[in-house]
């Protein structure tokens, strides 16, 4: 759940919405294909997602060209189209590059 | 409720947590307390929250100076003993340098 990433430094991509009431079915869909779909993408470190009437997706990676390639990648693209087109009513993206990171796991493994 | 930041550069404190079920009203109170107060701190430039089993918090700081002048504020410090003694099962803290951002809102204010 919280994502096992490497010492930094590294990239993480704040993705923050607020969504319209269109078509939620389409947008689960659409929003677990994105999430597999970068996993899979070179340089993806890691994801974390929370929705809460405004939604959060942090995702990691390990350089800028990693991010610019996803963002360029064709299915995503589609995606990003019809994000603008109806799903969200107000998006904001913010490339972030991390210095310092810290923190615990009662489970021992952060 | 997408926080209204500057241009960047600026800097973000990604706060992502899993909670244990320890005293819920307790920890509500004292994270709304800490988001007020935090507002009130040097450099805070916004902060968006959203808890959907995993907990993401980022706020935004205008300097890294910023960030560790509310990392040692008393009553923070107070509240991170509180939450590494029982309300967090696992956290993650991990500070970042925005570089680039970018967005829109339909009621044209992004």
């Amino acid at each position: 759940m919280i994502a096992k990433t490497p010492e930094p430094p590294y990239y993480a991509v704040i993705f923050t919405s607020i969504r319209t009431e269109r078509d939620p079915e389409a947008y689960y869909a659409a929003s677990d294909r994105m999430v597999e779909l970068a996993q899979g993408q070179p340089g993806f470190l890691g994801v974390e997602s929370a929705r809460e009437g405004l939604g959060i997706t942090v995702s990691y990676w390990s350089s800028l060209e990693a991010i610019a390639a996803w963002k360029r990648h064709a299915d995503h693209v589609v995606i990003q189209a019809e994000g603008r087109r109806g799903w969200y009513a107000a998006f904001k993206t913010r490339i972030a590059k991390v210095e310092r990171a810290y923190g615990f796991d009662w489970s021992g493994e952060n």
